[in-house]
Formats: C-alpha cells, sequence, structure tokens
C-alpha cells in the first residue's frame, strides 16, 4: 500500500466524517430540525455531559504522551479552555450553565443521575483508547473537531429558533467551541500529516478517527433507546 | 493502627525527608561542600535533566488523575513552569541553560548522550509509579518540594561561592523554584492530608514519599559510580 499524500489523507480523514459523523444520526437530524422533545433536549444535554467532562482528562492524558515541550505548549490550551482557569471560566461550566438553561439543575448535572450505563461506557472507550494507544492515534481520534464547527453553528442558530424556550445565555458554550475547534482541528490535522511514516500509520489515523465517531453515535444510539419518540415530537 | 493526625502525618513526612532526602547523598554532600571536579558537576546538571525533563510528563499523567477541575486548575501550572508557554520560558529551558552555564552544549542536553541507565531506570521508574498508583500516592510521591527550597537557595549561594567557573545568569531555574516549590508543595501536602481517608492511605502517601527519595538518591549513586572523585576533588 503506497503512502498517502497529505492531500489524500485529509481526503480520507474528511471522509469518515461524511459518512460516520453523529450529524447522521436519526436522534441528532431530529433535534436540528426541532423535532426533539424538552425531555430529549435535555436527556442529550445531561448524557453529553459525561462526555464534555472527560475531555480535560483525555487531554491530559494525550499531552502526558506528546513527544516535545513544542506540542504540549499548544495542547495544553485545549485544557484551559475546557477546565477554565479561575471562577466560572471553561466549558465544563459553560455546559453546565447549558443544562441549566435547558432546565436541568446543576447538581443533576454533577451527580451523574441521568447518565445512561450505554454512554458511559462509550466515553470511558475513548477516554481509555487515548491512554493505551499510541499518541498519534489518539490525536487523530480528536480530529472530530475538523466536522464540528459547520454543524455548531447550525446548532446555535437550531436552538435559538427551533427551541425558543432553551434560554439563549445557554448557548456559550457553542460560541467558544467556534474559535477553538478549528485551532484545535488545525494543530491535530498538522501533527497526523506530519508524523505518520507510512501507510500503516495512516490507516491506523482513519481508524481512530472511525473509532471517535462511533463513540459519539453510540451515545445517540443509547438517547434514542432510552428517549424514543413521543407522539408529540414524531 | 489509628489514622495520624495532620500535624503527625505531616511530621512523618518530613521525618521522610530528614531521613531520605538526596540532600544527605555523598555525592550531593561533596557538590555543596564545593568538592565535586567541574566534569562531576557537569554530570550532574545532564543526568539531571533527564529527570527535569519528565516532570511535566509526570504532571500531565497526575492531572489526568485528579478528581476534579478544582485541581486540574492548580496542579496544570507545575506543566506551565516547565514547559512555558512561548520562546525560552520555562523550567526545562533554563535546566539547558544551566547547562550551557556548566559547558555542555545545548545539543548534547538533548540527545541524552551523557544520560546513564541508572538514572533513565530511576526517572523512569518514577513516571511510571504516578501512571499506575493511585493519584493520591502520585501527589505524594512529589512531596519532596516540602525539602526543595531551603536546599535551593543553598545551592544557589553554593554555586556561585564555590563554582566560580560556572556563569551565573545559569541558576535561573533554581531561582523559579524558589517560589514554586513552595506553592506546590503546599497544595500537595494539602490533597494528602485532606484526601487520606484511613491509616492505610496515610500510610502509603509515606511510603510514595520514600519511593520517590529512592528515585532521587538512585540518580546520585549512579553518578558516584560513573564519575568517582578524582585525586582533585577528593
Amino acid at each position: 500500500m503506497n503512502l498517502l499524500s497529505n492531500e489524500e489523507l485529509t481526503a480520507r480523514l474528511r471522509q469518515v466524517g461524511e459518512r460516520r459523523y453523529h450529524d447522521k444520526h436519526p436522534y441528532h437530524v431530529r433535534m436540528h430540525e426541532g423535532k426533539l422533545s424538552q425531555e430529549q433536549v435535555r436527556a442529550w444535554v445531561a448524557n453529553r455531559f459525561y462526555y464534555q467532562k472527560n475531555i480535560p482528562v483525555k487531554d491530559a492524558i494525550i499531552l502526558s504522551k506528546l513527544p516535545t515541550r513544542e506540542e504540549r505548549r499548544r495542547w495544553i490550551q485545549r485544557i484551559v479552555d475546557h477546565d477554565g482557569t479561575t471562577g466560572n471560566e471553561g466549558g465544563i461550566e459553560a455546559w453546565i450553565r447549558l443544562g441549566e438553561a435547558v432546565g436541568i439543575p446543576r447538581e443533576e448535572m454533577l451527580d451523574e443521575r441521568h447518565v445512561l450505563p450505554a454512554v458511559r461506557f462509550a466515553v470511558d472507550a475513548y477516554v481509555n483508547f487515548c491512554r493505551n494507544r499510541p499518541w498519534l492515534e489518539a490525536v487523530a481520534s480528536s480530529l472530530t473537531e475538523l466536522f464540528a464547527p459547520g454543524l455548531i453553528s447550525q446548532r446555535m442558530a437550531v436552538f435559538e429558533q427551533l427551541y425558543p424556550w432553551i434560554q439563549p445565555d445557554g448557548l456559550e458554550y457553542f460560541r467558544a467551541r467556534l474559535h477553538q475547534a478549528p485551532r484545535d482541528a488545525d494543530h491535530g490535522l498538522e501533527l497526523v500529516l506530519r508524523e505518520c511514516e507510512n501507510r500503516r500509520d495512516q490507516d491506523r489515523c482513519i481508524a481512530a478517527l472511525q473509532f471517535k465517531c462511533e463513540v459519539l453515535w453510540s451515545l445517540l444510539d443509547a438517547l434514542s433507546l432510552a428517549y424514543p419518540d413521543t407522539e408529540k415530537s414524531r
């Protein structure tokens, strides 16, 4: 198998997103069509929080495995983005406020009472993937960020227009991600393009991104099963 | 076995330092008496660099295991202190400049040509300890910082007065640690005192600190064997 050019590898990675990114999942499609019930939206926010709170954990794992100080200096910003440095800063806090904006008390977000077992398994699988696989595959698994900005800007419009009952100040998380995600995706893609030494490395990076898409997909599968369409939402 | 009070546990931890911290090692004693040859000082700086460069790695591992965002917000500063955020910032760069100040070209620091196998084994054992043991023991192992400030201020005076051939601008690393180490030690001790739930936890934290002292001691053992006293230095 020949080494893919940077253009070919980038195209293959983007193809993974086109085929498998969670925006194609029926639950997500219905969310963006404005068809989810309040309960279904709440369930999505509360379960997705388990993913959100594990982002700085997996990023600290990747940080510990990156080969140079220079790469750590760039990667560490992801942790700061989610944890913040003081007070109410950071993406985790912003997601808690999204929870409040859809009617989930902070306490119920923090105690994980709404988190479905299959969501926990999928997110834990992602953290363990980053822990156990070579760092380059862990980096490649983060490249769902390539597909995020377009979806997030849609989602902000969707939430504002189709779910007017959501408090608009709950959308700050998405606003921040609009500039964070492209920067993170650029760095991740740069590393993957630069560090793959052979076709096997490239194929493993593509597989890592597929795996990550499966993680996000599984979250929505679990939600679909636990929160099926009601008469009203169908 | 009864739970130790905070005062008792703190005293037991300090006792570990009094008995086993590396300032009691003959190689270190000779260093602070001004008796090391230039070659012995260079060997210490070059080998200790392997420890220094692994500090942000073990701190990122601990970061990934800390239980809350609040603790991560504090712990992450250790990584920034060593890696810096841009240009020549950070403790790793400062230690490379210490190398240059004692006559080791930057390239020879970076390629690890002077690093002794036993030094590598000991430092890797430390990183693996932080990776494989519960986070509280990893935190406890960092408490050699309790003993560092006194030693470091001595060392700066020793280097300036007894090793005048060392370029004084190479001592910036130690200057920075004078305020970083007490802050780090305070946080680590606070976590250990707060999170130990029983005497077994406390004993494991004490053992973790002993282990860490053994790591630092082993570095000097390896140096003693590879760089024995010359006629001149004896």
